[in-house]
């Protein structure tokens, strides 16, 4: 299949998709957009994987009851508070989607409604009833850097992606954004993503479809181990490029989540990246695993332990600390069997070989560890599955950050 | 029964047991003791419990095969070297206690071996080998302190402790020393600990009561998250009391374990507070839980998440953070039935009633948080179960400590 990165791209490079972000308040800083809007001009098949917290955000419940019937047209998301551990959650959530009903006639139930931030605030309705209607005004088929900035929280950077292909040979778009940065470490989906599409497709398929990739993309990924309340990824498929609906897995099927997965994989590395207080992108790839479940497991446990994410702070080639994280991530595997190589744009370099020291170069370890991008490179006897892992270095401006976000 | 904790006490509290620490070369700096040895005057019933990392030091199956009968005479501990993922590590653990045997006629099979430190470096033999006349010579009844000195890594204190109670009339002894203080996460053991007791008991009573105490103390720190290729509880009782034998449950061994916990806790929370660039020491308390599992694990997901820690570490009341790590550790549990209260020796604060935020005066919780013990008491409304966990905050200095642990 061939597929074409749209520069720039994101929920609005699809056909018939509209977005916003202002402004209305929720934030102390006038500068910062604090309520985003993506519309279809048509109602959308769509479909959500959700945080597996048991502490659920008022906003995911609202949306699971919404998509019941496997459509949508809008997600509305505000950010500076996650409308998470407040008595009156649901009803602010709901009043939120009547806010948005009332000024653009988008029938409440067909809202996917998000919030992120803080946890256990009270979310002031005021604000958001008082911007509702400039929001909507403002929708404009150039908004996706406006809505992208307004779901932002401690990111650094927005974060957004769009691909072209062929369908039926009519071109075909899929694009997304997604904000991070911390309380990374999704379980069926991330903080929040939403995706967009003109493909025609049915809602079950793009359940299915969409579960799938989450699986290799942002289920992949992890910042500080922390499984939020609020992750949410929301597909929206509105049918507009006019290929031959697809109703069954196949080739159509197969295109689409080639594209899919390839958005999904942008935007969950994206969020690695910006990571709060990163420096650099981790990679790390599991080969010769046993089966996938055990591929995936290694690869999160070694890309998770705060020991490994400090040792590539430091430019450290301390790999006895990957085969510790690998040893307690629960998975059996050979130890005499692993071997380790760093990798990045300095070069590569073999660190341990059957579960043993080698003779190591260490000036070009560092050097190789010094760069923003780098790869750890596990092989295993044990199998041929293989996973691929996103994370990022423990710094002390994490530490930083966190100390104290609420102030 | 009365317990009487003795004032500076440690592994030669307890009748019949001598100690030692010397520098034998393994560390550069030659003011560091990196080579430690405890011996009893009999030989004693032995119990370990290992850690569960799949990633074993080879000193770990090396001291399996060694208790296999029950019993042992002497722990010969190294620091500065892990002896882990090196493919002479059994042959070079066994030679260590050959040293050992050759110097000081115990049977090699007698003895408990542990190295800590760095991963996958080859443990050089000579310098063991040459120190090992002066670290039998060394020992004495009053050793406990150099022999806590030379199995210390990044610690910045001693660990060590001791109880006195009777039994059938006769004072009994459990004493212990211990060290962290990075790759904390044990599971069924924590990196070091040596426990010694002049109770008279059966080894299957010894490994019983191991096993059960290790679950509510050592098991139930967490300094990083990661757990050891090395971790390693053992105990040796020599039965110089000249209580009657424990052969069976019973008040004596309650009384026992009574002690063996007390003495573990300590040094567990000794772990604990001196955990890699710990400011505080953190306690988590779960009341009302399920069952006991539940407890410990939703104790455990508290004091494992970085968010709480770093937000403990900035002295912020972020309960959000709680709730959420609560949510995510894999238990179910009813999120509106929980509460959240925070103190400290400078006083109390209530700060979530039934799973949603409270009004509360933030200056008074800053100064509950910025004292160096903080307690977080967590009531659920499921059952009756309760467990306590240990950790401690998260802070430049563990980034810093970490960044290049090997340089």
């Amino acid at each position: 299949m061939s597929m074409v990165v749209i520069e720039s791209g994101g929920v609005c490079s699809a056909k018939g998709f509209k977005a916003s972000g202002v402004h209305c308040g929720l934030r102390r800083n006038r500068t910062r957009k604090d309520l985003a809007l993506i519309v279809s001009d048509v109602r959308a098949a769509a479909a959500s994987v959700y945080t597996q917290n048991v502490v659920k955000g008022a906003p995911i419940l609202v949306t699971q009851a919404h998509l019941a019937d496997g459509y949508a047209q809008a997600i509305l998301c505000n950010s500076g508070n996650a409308n998470t551990c407040n008595a009156d959650g649901i009803s602010v959530a709901n009043a939120m989607c009547a806010f948005l009903s009332r000024d653009s006639h988008i029938a409440e139930d067909d809202i996917i409604i998000a919030s992120t931030g803080v946890i256990g605030q009270p979310l002031p309705l005021e604000p958001i009833d008082r911007g509702m209607k400039g929001l909507v005004q403002a929708l404009s088929y150039a908004g996706s850097d406006d809505a992208a900035a307004a779901i932002m929280t401690t990111d650094t950077v927005q974060k957004h992606v769009a691909v072209q292909f062929e369908l039926d040979g009519k071109p075909c778009v899929v694009g997304g954004i997604a904000k991070g940065s911390g309380m990374i470490h999704p379980n069926m989906a991330t903080m929040l993503a939403f995706v967009t599409t003109d493909v025609a497709i049915t809602p079950a398929m793009l359940q299915m479809a969409t579960r799938a990739v989450t699986q290799d993309t942002f289920n992949m990924v992890s910042v500080d181990g922390d499984t939020s309340t609020n992750d949410m990824l929301s597909v929206m498929a509105n049918g507009l490029a006019g290929n031959t609906p697809i109703e069954s897995t196949g080739p159509a099927y197969d295109a689409f989540i080639q594209a899919l997965r390839y958005v999904c994989t942008h935007l969950a590395k994206a969020i690695a990246r910006d990571g709060e207080g990163a420096t650099r992108l981790v990679t790390c790839i599991v080969q010769g695993a046993q089966d996938d479940d055990s591929a995936r497991t290694l690869a999160k446990s070694v890309i998770s332990s705060s020991l490994v994410k400090t040792a590539i702070f430091g430019a450290d080639a301390n790999w006895g600390r990957i085969l510790c994280a690998l040893g307690y991530s629960g998975v059996h595997f050979n130890p005499w069997g692993v071997s380790v190589r760093f990798s990045s744009a300095a070069g590569s370099i073999d660190v341990c070989v059957k579960g043993g020291s080698l003779a190591f170069d260490e000036d070009l370890a560092k050097k190789i560890l010094l760069e923003k991008e780098v790869c750890m490179h596990i092989e295993m006897q044990d199998g041929t599955a293989c996973a691929t892992a996103w994370g990022c270095d423990l710094t002390y401006d994490y530490v930083k950050i966190n100390g104290d976000y609420r102030s």
